[in-house]
């Protein structure tokens, strides 16, 4: 998918919300369990209640590893079931040397058929480049908003930079906002300033809404674009609103009741 | 396994060779493609052939992972078939928050049974914890040996260290010798020098020997320690080494001199 579909798929839902399935076999609901597959039994019904108030989906793809070649399996008749205009995301968080990239590339683009895949960028240049492909996405980890965030990515550096500003600068280098994106954690709004400093055009995967407690009005005050710019995940907010018969139900106003806030917010800037 | 179980298996076997189980089907020799798992034939032959020499072996996980399902399959069938006393190493440079982390720990050390797994950094504490465990291990990116890694491993931060550096330091705090281990790429034994430095008693992963072009007499000077503390991985080098009808002669050979050379260096040192 390429930017300007996206774009004209975020005006035309007015949402900019991303789904994150991390389906997790404890915590759907048990009556799921009895069919042949249950991790995409759940995916689907959670599809169907939110594809319109949905732009992307994201499967947190620990979730399917941690299944065996069973969870791959539900993984991709997941990917085949969602429908081809809305964006998906491989939560993979992969980076490895050139050919090893490649490899990953190949897996998540080809094999899955993903739009796009989360990298992290410790290794540099090669870990990234082989995912700069046509209407294929390379959404690198830029500062995320868990409790490790500040380890390295906040550091300083000699120039007086934090590392998380050197590794967008100069990623942000090796491609463009057509094939390019970042992840940005939504727990504190001027950092997400701070990279707006850096790239303007780029789109911000936002992770952290909900569960993870960040504000979507902060989000939008500081990452909000002429093309909006911003996909915003919610994950068990979303798929774990209900656990009984029904919980579809839960599920579809889980997800209309972002897409509204969505919805105001970009009326409210007139970029809808 | 331990860190005893494992020095006592390379004093044994005067080794300290990692097999990289980078399994390739357009580089395999043709005749197995006839099989049902042509991929696990492949490591089967490679695992007959090497296991005297060998004290590790690592896949690398994109080559599997690329085939969908069913690479996972062939996966799962090479870790059976290893023998339990040689160490097991996930090449697959994970690293995510918390609860994912978890996940992938499981995924690695549960369904698969690996020994251990190779981490990025980048997300910190919690992307490191959840892979510290009784028997396992966590090994942990430090300098890598590809052309990215000068992009930010090498940055300069404000208090004079390389990122790497602080990377390994603080890292290190969260486990143990024990329970950690770090990837130290081989191109340039000052840069080893330096992370001895930093960790004394650490094993060091090292890729890079043979077709990345390090150089293992260097690798020995600065990396050695009373323990040994090197595991030292060959991919291509052994596993292409032939590529016909009785390809595991030639293989076997290929690994076997590599031990040979580690062995007259561990005995000159008095290791052995």
């Amino acid at each position: 998918m390429n930017r300007n579909q996206l774009i004209a798929q975020i005006k035309a839902k007015q949402s900019f919300l991303c789904v994150g399935l991390d389906t997790d076999l404890t915590k759907i609901p048990t009556h799921l369990l009895k069919s042949d597959d249950p991790v995409f039994e759940f995916n689907k019904r959670i599809i169907d209640a939110t594809a319109q108030y949905a732009v992307a989906y994201k499967p947190n793809i620990a979730f399917y590893e941690m299944l065996g070649p069973k969870g791959w399996e539900s993984l991709r008749k997941t990917l085949d079931y969602i429908p081809n205009e809305i964006f998906t995301i491989a939560d993979a968080k992969r980076g490895d040397i050139g050919n090893t990239s490649g490899y990953y590339a190949k897996a998540f683009y080809d094999t899955y058929n993903f739009d796009s895949i989360t990298l992290a960028p410790y290794m540099g240049v090669d870990s990234v480049k082989p995912f700069l492909k046509d209407d294929k996405w390379a959404i690198v980890l830029g500062l995320t908003s868990n409790e490790g965030a500040f380890d390295f990515q906040q550091l300083e550096l000699k120039n007086g930079k934090m590392l998380f500003e050197e590794v967008i600068r100069k990623s942000a280098t090796w491609g463009s906002s057509e094939n390019m994106m970042y992840v940005v954690g939504a727990t504190r709004g001027e950092m997400i300033a701070k990279v707006r400093e850096i790239i303007h055009e780029h789109f911000l995967l936002v992770p952290g809404i909900g569960a993870q407690g960040g504000s979507l009005e902060e989000v939008c005050k500081y990452g909000l674009i002429n093309d909006v710019g911003l996909l915003v995940n919610s994950s068990r907010g979303i798929i774990y609103a209900g656990n009984n018969h029904g919980f579809e139900k839960q599920v579809a106003k889980a997800a209309k009741d972002i897409q509204q806030q969505m919805m105001r917010i970009l009326q409210s800037r007139s970029l809808v």
